[in-house]
């Protein structure tokens, strides 16, 4: 019996499914290796935040996902080391792993950029816990300055996101949301005028890949929902007093949300692979490493370049893409064809900035914003959330949030 | 203006609920003081525990179930000392409340009775984190047997439930279900004839307040699902390796859960409220406390009896009845009347078993089981789940996994 060959692939989320996914009935083995035993539907996680969504409703046992696929075995592990030309894994459990191909999915982490004090009073949004952790805070910020008899205290009730992009965006027009829509009436004696949310971005605009005309869209749809942007504002040092910007000024903020950046997984460059900007690494056109023979790295991960020299962008759509494009090239290698370069085709952007209000963009040209752009986002999302459950689960609570105007999951745990 | 009378009530279980419902529309000022900001719906604890239900499902936001209410404000704290005779309750957020009646709804606690290890080592259930905690550990046990490449270790695939009440029973009954219908093809490669369930009873019997027909039937069912029943069998200590047992022999097993035994809330003691057996506090048979005017106590913490001088028992219906009388008898007393007796209306008792496998006995003598009783049951917990969202979302969940024998929630946290 001739040896299948392998394929280690590390990371189960867009990218690594993808490409296990694309493997489905080829004569390969794979090897998912993930550090948790769910996928999480990333672009989804601050809706957990914000007590829109459950936890369990945007997450899904990757196990469920591969277990139809003969082909794949899944390990939940960490990759702690490795010898690449060797092509040798070796994994948090001990296990050894040789494998003949190695895509890395691994994904991007929040980036503090060095900043003081992010790591440690920051709220990261990568993971469920993350997600949970910052909804229980947040909760319990409004439960503990109800419990006050005096005046709510400087910075008790202010929620300073950090970034300007989708993620700071949809931050904090959903906390408006939660707090105008939700915890109003939760807390009828409290006094919501000491309650702000502050969108610190430091370049002069939001959402850089957009179109201005949308930019300018989400910047007076926040400032309708009562966000206070603020362009220019680089944070210098973040406490559990609040954040320190760098013209001096200082923001009294029990919650920050970190939003302001990510970099690529460190296991890359522990692995020794190429780095360029943003911890991403520098791959050939058809998202092979130089150098590194049956090596890919796909998503966030990955600095591929289309024609014009632009990387690609950070999006689920790219990891997806690059996972079904590397799992092909695979299948070519062993059939000892040549691999082919990988064209990102953009679906355009969207960005949700609360109740019937979002903006989406194009690759034709087209552009829309408010409530149809809106509509597009659910159904898009809904669409690309994993199994039938899931998905049935999230409409039904999109749906009764959207009429109720409540939110069901604003539970404190872990506090 | 004259100053309404103050109704505490500590805790927003089924009972301390029940008594700020049955309150709307009195001229009353209730406190409804719980230390968490969410009821949850303990009898399906279980199912969160072996990832039928998520977390969100069975609980419910308290200040979302009384913000229709106007005379009820909720705290979210504990209450850390009191004066009952000066009518003083003083609470962790430093908050004094003075009232003119307390109704005492704390319930109860996992009590270990003084059983060496099991605070340390056992799993209790009496809170979601509880059910998320065992959840992860057991779904992790599985991910560690199938990353080794040796034969499962003694012990690390053995489920030790102690105590054969409907916990124990519900407990067991579900474990071997999500391990047979769902861990089962999630780990293709794993042996499961290294996988146990094992029910310790001390006494000779199942579910004690049944009939013996209903008993057997239990017992043999759970035999068919494969679980190992050990009736006689007390613990004597738990480690971190397993339990041992009074008669010298020793079970190795890496996941022990607690279900033999509560004690009432020890806040009861800590106010010098009159104990008796199983922490619960004696009570007059109007569940007001002897000697203490205007101090009640209902649900798992209060030690009523019937005529016969039977306890009531430790169920959800007893603490909603008697939130429900002693709401009626505060309104009494301020106008000025004597205080009635309670009486306990037995609905009956119901525990399910496993897929379409229950026993229900109800006071009429009826005796139901099997797939009857299982439907009876699905039916009567649904009803009572607070809140039309969770209803619809267990409903859903509830379809989906008994036609795809699926468990969407098995999600490994916070380990």
């Amino acid at each position: 019996m001739i040896k299948k060959p392998v394929v280690a692939v590390i990371g189960a989320g867009f990218g690594g499914l993808a490409v296990a996914r694309a493997l489905k009935g080829a004569d390969v083995e794979v090897h998912l290796i993930d550090s948790r035993n769910h996928h999480i539907f990333q672009p989804l996680l601050y809706q957990v935040a914000t007590a829109g969504l459950e936890p369990e409703e945007i997450a899904h046992a990757i196990r469920g996902e591969v277990r139809r696929q003969a082909n794949v075995r899944f390990r939940m592990a960490r990759v702690v080391s490795g010898d690449l030309l060797a092509k040798l894994l070796v994994t948090s459990t001990g296990e050894s792993i040789a494998f003949d191909y190695l895509v890395l999915a691994a994904g991007a982490v929040t980036s503090d950029f060095g900043i003081s004090g992010v790591a440690e009073h920051a709220f990261g949004l990568k993971s469920l816990e993350d997600a949970i952790a910052l909804r229980s805070h947040i909760v319990k910020k409004f439960e503990e300055a109800d419990a006050l008899e005096r005046k709510v205290p400087d910075g008790m009730l202010t929620f300073v996101v950090a970034g300007g992009g989708p993620t700071g965006v949809e931050m904090a027009g959903a906390l408006t949301e939660l707090f105008d829509k939700v915890l109003r009436k939760d807390f009828p004696n409290l006094d919501f005028g000491a309650v702000r949310v502050v969108l610190l971005e430091a370049l002069d605009r939001l959402l850089p890949p957009f179109d201005v005309r949308l930019q300018q869209y989400t910047l007076a749809t926040l400032k309708k929902f009562g966000v206070d942007v603020r362009f220019g504002a680089q944070v210098i040092s973040v406490t559990t007093e609040g954040v320190t910007l760098k013209d001096g000024s200082a923001i009294p903020a029990k919650t920050v949300v970190w939003g302001a950046g990510i970099t690529g997984n460190p296991l890359a460059s522990h692995l020794a692979l190429p780095m360029v900007r943003g911890g991403r690494v520098a791959v050939n056109d058809d998202l092979t490493v130089p150098g590194i023979p049956g090596v890919f790295v796909i998503g966030d991960l990955a600095a591929g370049k289309d024609v014009h020299g632009n990387v690609y962008p950070q999006l689920a759509q790219a990891a997806i893409q690059g996972g079904k494009h590397v799992a092909f090239q695979i299948v070519r290698q062993i059939n000892n064809l040549q691999t082919q370069p990988f064209a990102y085709k953009d679906p355009g952007f969207m960005a949700t900035i609360g109740r019937q209000e979002a903006v989406a963009q194009f690759p034709s040209g087209l552009k829309v914003r408010g409530a149809i752009a809106w509509i597009m986002w659910l159904f898009l999302h809904l669409l690309y959330l994993v199994g039938f459950r899931n998905r049935t689960q999230v409409l039904i609570n999109w749906i009764w949030s959207y009429f109720s105007y409540e939110r069901g999951a604003r539970l404190i745990m872990w506090q």
